[in-house]
């Protein structure tokens, strides 16, 4: 296996309601909801699913949590935090700050305010309108001379 | 906010097992379990974590399951499947083959056999020894000439 990742996927409830986050709160870019012309079947997923072109080839996709389930041949389950986070590095506590504000004006929730952590960085949690987190850093590590 | 994910950090039950699971059982590379300077406090987390370079920057990340809780200020909840999962793109239907064969061998779980979906591409997937689901991808529109 080689170390790279192609995409990352979702499981959202409501598929337009992520695009909103994602595009317009976020500011990421995406086409939009593509492959809508393919409805679920008896044997198979929906095909509808939203990318955000992230850096060296890697997806974001949002995605119904009903479909992946079915795609991926598993039982749906309710939401739940806490199995993955996503970490944004930002370039200063600044911008962490900035970051949380706007997610949290967008629909997202603030776990408690950001803080400095025992390993040196300063960060602080977001959970997106499908409780998935996303943790916002800034390491003043990267930014000395080196 | 930039189109950027710098982590991605997957919540286990095991931080040595997972290590195992993705270094030696899939072949990732990692300096292995770091940050282990670093106790857990009454404030916060443990430090201890293991990475996996990816490409572009990115790092795939293991860290337990209560400490990721601890460290975004929610609740820890029970394992659950079906929130996200991470896309690999292989570069044919046998590699797709290979690379499930070698996930089960190594302690994941298949969900059901690879086929070809509606949108043309051939995939399966499986599930890591703490649930969490990769999707293995073969695109035959991807090896067209164009």
């Amino acid at each position: 296996m080689k170390a790279h990742l192609d995409v990352i996927t979702l499981a959202v409830h409501d598929l337009a309601r992520a695009v909103a986050f994602y595009r317009d709160g976020l500011g990421l870019p995406t086409k939009g909801i593509v492959a809508t012309e393919f409805p679920p079947t008896t044997t198979d997923a929906a095909g509808a699913v939203a990318f955000f072109k992230m850096q060296g080839g890697l997806m974001l996709a949002v995605y119904p949590r009903r479909e992946l389930a079915r795609d991926a041949g598993i039982a749906e389950s309710p939401p739940s935090s806490g199995e993955f986070s996503l970490g944004y590095i930002a370039e200063s506590a600044a911008e962490v700050d900035a970051l949380l504000e706007r997610a949290v004006a967008a629909g997202a929730s603030r776990t408690e305010p950001p803080r400095r952590r025992p390993w040196g960085i300063y960060s602080g949690y977001f959970r997106d309108p499908d409780g998935h987190l996303w943790e916002v850093i800034w390491n003043p590590k990267a930014a000395e001379p080196s």
